[in-house]
């Protein structure tokens, strides 16, 4: 897929942030401060953000905070505002790309008068993600809906939040239920001295419709053609039964708690059978018919006990981690949830009795870019006049 | 009630921040920073919060933040370090008190040396909304919980917004919904651009509690007994059952979305017959039976059309706000939330066919005082080092 990028400001496009008779409350600037940002990967994500932050640019402006867009990288070129100096921000029209080189992108996103930078990646890469720690060790900010950094090597996080005694940030809200208010809120619970007891949730849009839908009544792999031609799964459909993409959801939750954990010790329950998991992506597709056994079971199960069966996700006060189909009574919120909507349920000490929910769609690229964009404005609140 | 006041600072009662046998993350201090803190209000909230800071102090200490707790004012009398230097925030013990004097209160919170500070109002005092102007005016930033600024005359509210060209700020999270993530989601949701269609809530967990056990075997005023005996109500149920409160929380979020929406403009549907409201307290406990006939017919109607009665408010993308008691069909969200839980929806643009929802407990000193404490953090992470 070929992503359009468009850096151009156009204050024309841009979308009233009041409703049309709403009183303006006045715009505050007491700072000026300029942000130099680059994205690494202009895929789906990363073109619905640099259209967000484009239209926000005027209205920004106004509020104290210049955003200089000043590149674009993706796998194998990248487009500098250097290279069009007379389009530098101020008309759409055609840019001259160059192959991608990181070290160049954020070399020149930094640039050397001292400015604050930001790069955000937009990629599912792990060579980006591998940059953030040298990033940050040079003052850059780093925001990224990218999961691989929070639920990779251990050892390489510690190493990206080390690096961050630079008073460079990193931030990530959006790797789990994109643009969902949900690691903040963890952070914030923690950061005013409340205790996680336990974390429960349903981070899979695409696993929560299905298992709404199974009721027995037609073939689960029925299912998940349905759900493939609707584009609701991954272009791989085996990429959200085995449960992985929300194990990694958990590991960031988890080590936001401050576990130690990794992916390896999240017990996952692959709804793809052993058969199944062997074959090519092509062959998979034709064989769908293999998940339906245990899922007739696990359906029957639940159904002969008055439950309903969830794709549910949980750590718990010991640092365990699970991820499996869970029966839940009727009553229980995650079975009322909608169709296709994400929940995080926080238990703690202080909402022991009753938990913390967050709850609707955890995924898309506008929902997605806009928890980037929160991330980026959370950094541009704390940046100093320079 | 009389409160107990302890600023002492105890670092052996410092919670962990991590559980037992997690790996710590390293503590970042990039920047060391300094926050001078005055509280108003040492009521239930109030005092749930010095215990909150107290115990964080040294954990905040070493994350860059230096917090001084400097003096707390009650409505007749107040302690300010300065009168107990031997005590000032190193041991806990006998403070002594002088007569409350706002003036005097802020001057010395604000200090003559440049530094950053806070006044946080744990009030529900209008004497102290009308400070708030005067006090960002001169760089101190304010966090409250006190609905009164928020909700009340909004040409106030316009000064208290204009006064913040100082760089001071306001913030009032806990106001709505305490400490759920509601007012900084909303902005998020703003300040990316999105636009905002709908709210819906149930803002009082005493209304939800009493809804959701109305189902009309037992008279509407035995509930009420039973939750006033419960501690569930305010002192005089009628101020739950009014709606007023609730219809302040919605027009915090109207105007947080832009609307020069005032209370006057909200279609407020109260429980109270004119009757009841008439009386003075002491009658009214004596005659809740007069609340009856009305809810009994509204529970009858709601079970005719297979719905359930849930008080909500809600405000539309034209600006129209109500509080009132609304049947919704069993499927609806609001149908099986928790008792007492709180719940906000947001409808928008980019939410606009599942909206996002946040839920939990409402009320309660403890998780009030987190929403405060988030605020100040939130302040803190923004404070360049002086
Ligand atoms: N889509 C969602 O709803 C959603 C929700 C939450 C989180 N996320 C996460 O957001 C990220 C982006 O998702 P997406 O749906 O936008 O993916 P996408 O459409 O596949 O886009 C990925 C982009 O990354 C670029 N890229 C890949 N490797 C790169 C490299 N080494 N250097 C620079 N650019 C590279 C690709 O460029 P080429 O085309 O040149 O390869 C492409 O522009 C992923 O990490 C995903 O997990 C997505
Ligand atoms: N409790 C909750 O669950 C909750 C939830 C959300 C928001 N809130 C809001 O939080 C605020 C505090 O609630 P609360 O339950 O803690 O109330 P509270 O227990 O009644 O405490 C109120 C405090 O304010 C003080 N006060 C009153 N007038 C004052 C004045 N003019 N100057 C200085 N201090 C004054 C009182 O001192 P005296 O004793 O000397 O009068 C008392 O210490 C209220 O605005 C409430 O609406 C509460």
């Amino acid at each position: 897929m070929e992503a359009t990028v468009n850096l151009a400001v156009s204050s024309s496009l841009e979308q009233p942030s009041l409703p049309p008779h709403a009183a303006a409350l006045p715009m505050v600037t007491a700072r000026q401060r300029v942000l130099a940002v680059g994205l690494v990967g202009p895929g789906r994500v990363g073109s619905a953000l640099l259209d967000q932050l484009r239209t926000a640019q005027p209205r920004l402006a106004r509020a104290g905070l210049e955003l200089k867009l000043c590149g674009v990288a993706a796998s194998r070129r990248m487009w500098l505002d250097a290279d069009d100096p007379e389009l530098n921000g101020r008309y759409g029209g055609a840019q001259t790309w160059r192959p991608s080189n990181l070290d160049e992108f954020a070399a020149h996103v930094r640039g050397d008068d001292g400015r604050h930078a930001l790069l955000i990646d937009c990629s599912a890469s792990e060579a980006v993600a591998s940059r953030y720690a040298e990033w940050l060790a040079q003052g850059i900010h780093v925001v990224t809906p990218n999961k691989l950094a929070g639920s990779g090597s251990f050892p390489r996080l510690q190493a990206i939040r080390a690096a961050c005694v630079s008073g460079a940030r990193f931030r990530y809200e959006a790797t789990v239920c994109a643009g969902l208010p949900v690691v903040q809120t963890l952070r914030d619970l923690l950061d005013t001295g409340d205790e996680l007891l336990a974390v429960e949730g349903m981070f899979s849009g695409t696993l929560a419709w299905l298992c709404h839908r199974h009721n027995g009544s037609r073939p689960f792999s029925a299912l998940v053609r349905e759900a493939h031609a609707l584009g609701y799964t991954e272009p791989d459909p085996r990429d959200d039964l085995s449960g992985l993409d929300v194990a990694r959801k958990l590991v960031i939750l988890a080590r936001e708690a401050g576990w130690a954990l990794s992916l390896e010790d999240v017990q996952v329950q692959s709804l793809v059978p052993p058969e199944l998991a062997a074959m090519s992506p092509e062959e998979a597709l034709e064989n769908l018919h293999l998940l339906d056994r245990a899922m007739a079971r696990e359906v029957a199960s639940a159904q002969t006990q008055g439950s309903v069966l969830r794709h549910v996700a949980s750590l718990d006060a010991k640092g365990h981690a699970s991820v499996r189909l869970a029966m839940l009574p009727a009553s229980h919120p995650f079975a009322h949830s909608r169709l296709t909507d994400n929940i995080v349920q926080f238990t703690t000490h202080r909402y022991r009795d009753n938990p913390m929910l967050v709850q609707g769609p955890g995924a898309g690229p506008e929902v997605t870019a806009a928890g980037i964009f929160a991330d980026l404005l959370r950094i541009a609140e704390s940046l100093e006049v320079r």
